[in-house]
């Protein structure tokens, strides 16, 4: 037991460090020997297919519906749109040769799929009454980075990319607005996570994009991490693919265009907004395990009896383990808590003779001795309010963490010692943002959608300015 | 109404054709212009995702966790087990440079995943605690084929691999075997086809194989479809990658292994071996709509609160659809029929003052007049009857044109005139396999389980021979 905790980084210590030990201590990802690329491992694999359920049925509830389109893209296709290439290119996988022979065009490993479902788009939309189109696809996309870390960036990864058409721009902005809003839901009620909603200044946004909305989150150590992206695309790359409609007046038009996407980096956040020194800590409805019962001895024959028994009314309700394995208890107590169960159920001989359990919270550490009958209900009640205590706690790393700065010389101490969110005004010049850059290492995160007047004085070049940016270092 | 039926070639007349036709019509793949690759429109992705979430079911209940794995293989790893490169490497395709830079070393996108798989038990297998070890994936693979097909054929397509390593060769073999059976099982309860379980001959079996099992399905023209296979490769790909565990006598120890396969593949089947010329006949467990609503007045306000009615007591148990579309009833039964939706309810004012309803089955069109009343019960025995007349029909399609063959001259008069299967004796020489398929282009299936003393002598060569083997011409 000792050895298994003690191998943990303390998170204040070393954060990075302690990021890493968890991921490989709660058995959620692994190296291979392809550079860049991560194994999901069972227990990580499984909080993202249980993400992926509840992002899909938010997907379905607002109309859309799943595809799957090729993981090539031809370099040709890749270069309709301007910007959307030479924000991709750097960074893309070429695939040359299929077996023996030389391909006559270089196929890219998809970065996203812009460009397959405009082409898909075009071939297909015809008439009005052939929109919107509601299209989305869970799939790994492929960006050739230089620095990898699981969950937080690799070369491959596993995601879920919205795409959508529309007769109207103004059509177009709502589902993107919705989608940004589903991504916040999503985030606030499943991952117990806040987050900002706002808009990105122009150098921050989606190549091809006319706006791209994100949300933002704060970690344990106060940096931000981009959590999702909604972006609108007006009808740029309609223009650039041909992909126009006849409207009810028989008039050609162009179609308005979105994109959204949330990847496994949310796996990420919820390692770094919740976890602590004793591992990681999981929102009960994300965890893929939500009670394990340990039995105290399970040499007991009348203790394992009633931990079955438990095991089977608990099932009925939520995810149960029963941990009969044959390590000692305190073992199992540091394991499970190092993967973030939510609820620990103890039962002992003492216990059972008493007609009483132990129920034990990951989040605060608290046990509360239960009656045998009222176990199934004190679970129920248990999981709600960790839920609350860990969304609540969350909030308040963000909000002690957050601050406003009216001049440079505020905004510069505030990010001295540590890293925070700033909010403070700015003039919209890009030369601001990159000389905040430099000299900070801070960015732009959004331009929160709830503005407050900090001040009317850019807080880089104090000329006049009227919009409030959400300033942080990121992931 | 009818240019949309009849825009669909007879499947008699030329089968391909009328194939290619279903694919477009009922909306399920379309091409794009990635050569050899399609794309998976709303309704094919359904199909799959329900394939997907009933075969996941299976496994897990066979005690199967999920991973992901990376999309890359190093050359160098694809490389250690010598048959196994020697199978895939001609039909790979190579990625060899990330953005502007050439790598290192070529990374080959995965064909299949045992390299990887091997790698990751190498690095986490240690003692017979860690055992076994019941892995399964769900993925893409790329195989650069020459002529594609949507479903049967394509560069990329979608499967799931199951990689599996146990302590004991026994336990492998019994592994390969289990797995073939949850793929029998699979397609007999799930897609209504029936299967013939065996093992592949050597020619036949997977690249680095002790022995390949595979189900085989007979389509509507005859031709054999491989629908799954599992295979048992010993301690082969152990001894390569050097996978070794203690066991309990703290001896070292290769372990043994297994990965079974099924694919998008089984969608071609779906659609060969139940359709007919008015387009898809799927099973109801496997239709994403089960039951489609068509009012035969969208215009008569009591039809059409009736026809919700009915569709939210029939949504308490089955997938249902209300058609209350502007286009004509006649359209809209032939657009349902080309969906191949199991049921179809129509209600007319007609019906209603009368408190009945006509159902009517996809599979052999017959239409059934039932009481309001009666319409949730008599739904439920229709899909009932529509899962046993399809799975008999397809039974029944096989078992007419299976034959046995005792003799060279018998075995070739079968396969002159049609597609069929022949159970014929085989001596175990290749060269007979060889000859075989040279002249007639037919190819050993399997050696089925259930095997039968068709004679005693080769049907090749007329040497003594003890296995039976099921002989088609294969998709």
């Amino acid at each position: 037991m000792d050895k298994f905790v003690r191998s943990i980084t303390s998170r204040d210590e070393d954060f990075a460090q302690w990021y890493t030990d968890i991921v490989k201590k709660a058995d959620m990802a692994d190296y291979s020997s392809v550079k860049g690329c991560v194994i999901l491992k069972p227990y990580g694999y499984a909080i993202w297919e249980m993400i992926q359920k509840d992002l899909d049925r938010r997907f379905r509830e607002t109309g859309h519906e799943n595809v799957y389109m090729p993981l090539f893209i031809p370099e040709s296709l890749l270069q309709k749109e301007k910007e959307h290439v030479e924000g991709f290119a750097p960074e893309v996988a070429w695939v040359t040769h299929g077996g023996a022979e030389k391909l006559e065009e270089r196929l890219c490993v998809r970065p996203t799929s812009e460009t397959l479902f405009c082409e898909h788009y075009a071939n297909t939309v015809q008439s009005y009454r052939d929109l919107p189109k509601l299209y989305n696809q869970w799939c790994s996309v492929v960006r050739w980075e230089k620095t990898t870390r699981p969950f937080l960036r690799t070369r491959e990864f596993l995601w879920q990319e919205g795409h959508t058409a529309h007769a109207t721009a103004e059509e177009a902005v709502e589902e993107t607005r919705k989608m940004l809003d589903v991504y916040a839901d999503f985030c606030r009620e499943y991952l117990a996570i806040p987050v900002i909603k706002g808009k990105k200044t122009e150098s921050e946004k989606f190549a091809g994009a006319l706006e791209t909305y994100s949300i933002e989150s704060m970690m344990y150590d106060g940096k931000a991490l981009q959590a999702g992206t909604s972006h609108n695309f007006g009808d740029g790359f309609a223009r650039a693919f041909g992909i126009q409609y006849t409207d009810k007046n028989n008039e050609l038009r162009y179609v308005h265009q979105t994109s959204w996407g949330v990847s496994t980096r949310v796996i990420g956040a919820l390692i770094m907004v919740h976890g602590d020194d004793n591992g990681l800590v999981l929102p009960p409805v994300a965890a893929p395990v939500q009670i394990v019962i340990v039995p105290i001895s399970t040499k007991n024959e009348a203790v394992m009896r009633k931990a079955l028994e438990l095991k089977d009314i608990l099932s009925a309700k939520w995810r149960v383990f029963l941990d009969d394995g044959d390590r000692n208890p305190g073992w199992k107590f540091s394991e499970h808590e190092m993967r973030g169960v939510p609820v620990r159920l103890e039962l002992g001989p003492r216990d059972l003779e008493a007609g009483r359990a132990v129920l034990a919270s990951r989040d605060n550490g608290e046990k509360l001795s239960v009656s045998l009958d009222a176990v199934e209900a004190e679970a129920g009640n248990l999981m709600e309010s960790i839920r609350r205590r860990m969304y609540a706690k969350a909030a308040a790393l963000m909000s002690a963490r957050t601050f406003s700065a009216a001049s440079a010389g505020e905004f510069e101490r505030l990010f001295d010692q540590r890293n925070v969110f700033v909010k403070a005004m700015w003039c919209g010049s890009e030369a601001c943002e990159r000389m905040i850059k430099e000299k900070l290492n801070v960015t732009s995160r959004n331009i929160p959608f709830e503005q407050e007047a900090v001040s009317d004085k850019c807080v880089c070049c104090g000329e006049a300015a009227d919009k409030m940016v959400c300033w942080g270092r990121a992931y």
